[in-house]
């Protein structure tokens, strides 16, 4: 790695590219693998899962953050998969010298259970993987897991690194949700939480998640999830990827496309052609779909449904929580609505844990979590310096 | 009528029933035709729509009040169609001595074209209807008609009833877009205005129209619309109105499911297993697809998504009004959503229009301007009362 970093520096100085050369963020994918893993609900499977570090952990193993995915993410949290490839979705606030400083910290984050990426840099354990027992993919009897089994096996896999205590657990949305559940799962082991655009899945997101999935049943390619080695159901999941497509967005984002119709089509006239705004839709589901599996997406519809699925309540799982926390919403967030998030925010205060706001604001609604963290950047350093 | 209303008060009193006797509330549905409407497409097509009124029309005809509905309703705004029967969406607000009163105005409500019903409550004229060219139904092949097309047949009716002005035109939803049609198309028939729970149909609307509509597509059995005599796309249809359902409530309202596993099912364990808000959600689907079609379900989607098409913007269609403006918004709301509200608000007053504002609160969200329409009781006497 030193080497290849060393001539990236070198070909940067001669052409002269701009700052910290590509290949230096270049991060090394590894697979994490566990021969039997008991899920939450008592089954019993192999599991692979795909991880990258940043960073060197101290000796004591306790300089360790953890950063979790959305639900459409993996692991790249930072870095790139190669030389001139699109950056980590959190690139912006992790790395050396940025907020989640990779120089200080050993940073870890892992592919999912159920993860939906179907790409090469896509480690992952679900419906789509091979079951043992029948040398075929597992479909629809892969057992359920749980937002609880995600954090399962991220503690196998710290386990095994030598972390002992995690100095902040964080991540945007469903990354979010990981972060609570580690927060109630392992209170000794977390020392701060951070989730972004995150709140409850309550009733009201059990039923969209519903929504977002139903698509995939519709379509007559999915066969009850026994598609593998046929034609896998692409509308549907094309369907099912516009509706989170939009949800994840706010209406700020689509005045770029004005009520204009497709080019070349006469929605007024015809009743089969389209706006702009739909082509879009269209494009970007479709897009998503031939690099995703739909039953993975059914699986982990489910482990978000399931989110704290131990505990009575939220308030009750965050009540056993030992950390400080720093949550981070943003207004317009129309997945996790921002009532929400104060309803969380005041829980905590309840259970008398330290809790600040960090406010992000943006005209990409939800993703705003995603793309515009850097506003938080020094509530993010502030918040890993307190004590 | 007198008769009846005589005889039912009478019953009343020796049966000692509540208040204003139900037969008095039976309404009369009417049907409106027209031979030959020419569509703003351009298509020519016979036109049968049902309608009710209210009240008597004074002789100058500028007592009169037109009453729009919402996307899945039809012209029952108050009333009962059978004695017992469910009363209109809005009768909590229209009838003798109501803030839209009978006594005094002359209060009239239509079906839409392209209505979803199939009720024998609703006649309607859409892709259901018999195309006289072929003796079969349209299907596919009926015209694309605007939420213009929708005022235009309404303009017709209230021309044959002697209508010359409109002291008020209203609506929830739809109900308010057609309000805001009314406004702009027949700026010196108009003399207020109340949309309630509506805004602009902007890009992000248009999107999430067209997500209501994709599940019908998707399921097999719509054969591009061509179901009628076969079997109807009821999955597809079901799952649409799932969306529409969950859209038009807010979180609040899923409060009372906490996030309990449907009756004997065990989602954590079994993948086809249910939480119960979606169960709540199958069913509400399911029995609206009973009474619905599933073409017309694609037919007003796009009349929505055609609102204002003939102006170059929501507040260029908005400057040619020449009416007092009382807007009916929740906060709650996640459809037209509360800064949409805002922003049509401020383009009314831009455009020298005396406009207020009435806000309904409550826990059921977009649905608050339908079901809680009394809490703007008084502003709505009062808005009629002011010259």
């Amino acid at each position: 790695m030193v080497g290849r970093r060393v001539f990236a520096a070198l070909l940067a100085a001669v052409l002269a590219l701009p700052v910290a050369a590509a290949a230096q963020e270049v991060v090394q994918k590894r697979v994490f693998e566990v021969a039997n893993y008991r899920t939450r609900g008592g089954a019993e499977i192999p599991v692979r899962i795909g991880y990258q570090t940043a960073g060197t952990l101290n000796a004591a193993g306790d300089n360790a953050i953890l950063v979790a995915h959305f639900f459409s993410g993996n692991s790249q949290a930072w870095g790139r998969f190669a030389a001139g490839g699109p950056p980590g979705w959190w690139d912006a606030i992790i790395g050396p010298g940025k907020p989640i400083d990779t120089d200080r910290y050993f940073v870890v984050a892992a592919d999912t259970l159920t993860n939906v990426n179907t790409d090469p840099n896509t480690t992952t354990t679900g419906p789509q993987s091979v079951n043992p027992a029948t040398s075929r993919p597992w479909g629809m009897s892969f057992p359920v897991v749980s937002m609880r089994d995600f954090v399962e096996v991220q503690k196998l896999l710290l386990d095994s690194l030598g972390v002992r205590r995690l100095a902040l657990v964080a991540g945007p949305s469903m990354g979010g949700l990981q972060a609570i559940e580690w927060a109630a799962a392992y209170p000794e082991m977390v020392a701060r939480v951070m989730p972004a655009i995150s709140a409850d899945i309550d009733a009201w997101m059990q039923g969209w998640l519903n929504i977002w999935a139903a698509p995939i049943r519709l379509d007559p390619n999915w066969r009850e999830g026994e598609y593998y080695g046929r034609e896998p159901p692409a509308r549907g999941l094309a369907e099912a990827w516009k509706v989170v497509t939009l949800h994840a967005q706010d209406r700020l984002w689509t005045r770029q496309f004005d009520r204009r119709a497709a080019e070349g089509q006469d929605p007024a006239r015809r009743i089969g052609d389209r706006f702009q705004v739909e082509q879009v839709l269209d494009a970007a589901g479709a897009a998503r779909a031939r690099t995703t599996d739909a039953n993975a997406f059914l699986y982990i519809v489910r482990a978000n449904q399931l989110f704290l699925n131990e505990y009575p309540s939220m308030e009750a799982a965050l009540q056993r929580s030992r950390a400080r926390w720093l949550v981070v919403p943003t207004q317009t967030d129309r997945v996790f609505l921002y009532p929400g998030v104060q309803e969380m925010v005041e829980q905590l205060r309840r259970a008398g844990r330290p809790v600040e706001v960090a406010e992000i604001t943006g005209e990409r609604g939800h993703l705003n979590g995603v793309l515009f963290m850097t506003q938080a950047g020094d509530r993010i350093r502030a918040f890993l310096a307190a004590q």
